[in-house]
């Protein structure tokens, strides 16, 4: 059996020493370069393949230094410091024998552990995601297909007229073809929302992610027990846009109400 | 003229290619070593005084590998990607001959740039900080005496009796002998909440940040334009405690509403 779409292009071949090979994949093709949630998911990949990894991810930031060009890469993890329970993570993403990075990362992982827990984020009451409309439009870069879309509020704007409007975002988000929740996918779905600058303008200006920060809030036996088509809520709003970026915040729960990930970032945005 | 006792405690010496010398300050003593929003401020410092600099602070993700031992430390701090008007950075602090980094950070820093502005998280409305009382205990560590505090809402427990609670924060924060506000100074103010869990379990389990991330959504021109005894409204909350670990966002705003900085962590948290 073929391996998922998300599977393969997220793929990393081992070359010794925490060292991997990798390719961007055009199914999660963006206007220019790769859908960023697809690097962010390759970074946790290697940290997760990696022979010495010490339990699971608690947080990971990727910095997005330069344009990843289609095509080939190199990725490097490495174990900076392991103590008894938790583990911290320096990862690079390098091209063509450029020595300066395209993406820095760092991660942090640990023990599973079970201890008092509370979730002070309630889901939002909403519909099924089913009782909602699927993407009414054809995807305009291919990595918005490989995901099937309902949105409650602050889709892209009908009209691209300049108007202000608030920039938060209600959606159901799961991977277009059935796969089982994981660290991975959960990675990459936390960079599932389409410029906060474009909701907030209606204006098409450049913009792009600079650095993104996930905290996971559930472990391997959480994600396990979602369904292979279990569909994710996902909350994202900006607290300030100001001198060419802006902030975003950003829940994803899952079906049944839990907290899977919180996730911040920082956009560049033109003019 | 004596330097400000925050300035003492953030001092480097450089000495060479992006390396300094640093010394943990008693005036800023935690439980277990400094307070983690004076590392984070000394990371940052590590950038400023590096004579590569591109710009100001946009992004900066401090990780707590290990406890930062009381005395002398070593930080390199090292410009991985210049851009046209953004630069990548990778710090690290090593004590004592140890390679294994006690703190990894990274940071991006980007030449000010006037754009479209909007401020999509206004600042509560609350009395001024004059009108309140200041903190009526004796600071129980010294970092904690540096301050000037105003609580709104969620100081620590009166009384240690397990009885759960609401976990979210407002105050007002200066720092006690005044000091012009910049963004080392911001830095470690995103750092000044109390640990989530002992406002939400009343019980004085340990607890430690490990990964910290500020967005930082005010230049140098705004920072200069505060008073040096101007206040910052900071609101803390956590959206889940799971498996040993809470998140908190919290925001800082000016004494006039702008909002300077907006911050998350990953808290380590006992039982």
């Amino acid at each position: 059996m073929d391996a998922h779409v998300f599977d393969q292009a997220i793929a990393l071949t081992p070359t010794g020493e925490g060292r991997y090979t990798g390719a961007t994949s055009p199914a999660y093709a963006n206007m220019v370069g790769p859908f960023g949630g697809v690097t962010a998911a390759t970074v946790l990949n290697a940290v997760l393949l990696h022979p010495a990894l010490l339990g699971e991810p608690v947080a990971l930031t990727v910095n997005f230094a330069a344009a990843l060009a289609d095509g080939p890469f190199e990725v490097l993890a490495t174990p900076v410091r392991t103590n008894r329970s938790t583990q911290h993570w320096l990862v690079h993403i390098t091209q063509n024998d450029d020595p300066q990075p395209v993406v820095t990362a760092t991660a942090v992982t640990a023990l599973p552990r079970q201890t008092w827990a509370r979730n002070d984020s309630p889901a939002p009451t909403t519909p099924r995601p089913g009782d909602l409309p699927a993407l009414a439009v054809k995807p305009p870069v291919p990595w918005i297909g490989q995901y099937d879309w309902r949105f409650l509020r602050g889709t892209l704007p009908v009209q691209w007229d300049g108007a202000q409007a608030d920039a938060s975002s209600l959606l159901w988000v799961r991977d277009a073809l059935p796969r089982a929740l994981d660290a991975r996918s959960l990675t990459a779905m936390a960079d599932v929302f389409f410029p906060r600058v474009w909701l907030a303008r209606a204006t098409r200006v450049p913009a792009g992610t600079v650095s993104m920060t996930v905290y996971y809030h559930a472990r391997a036996t959480d994600l396990q027990a979602q369904a292979a088509s279990a569909w994710l809520l996902c909350q994202a709003r900006p607290q300030a846009f100001a001198h060419g970026f802006n902030d975003q915040s950003a829940q994803l729960w899952s079906e049944s109400g839990q907290l899977l990930a919180s996730t911040h970032q920082t956009v560049y945005y033109k003019e």
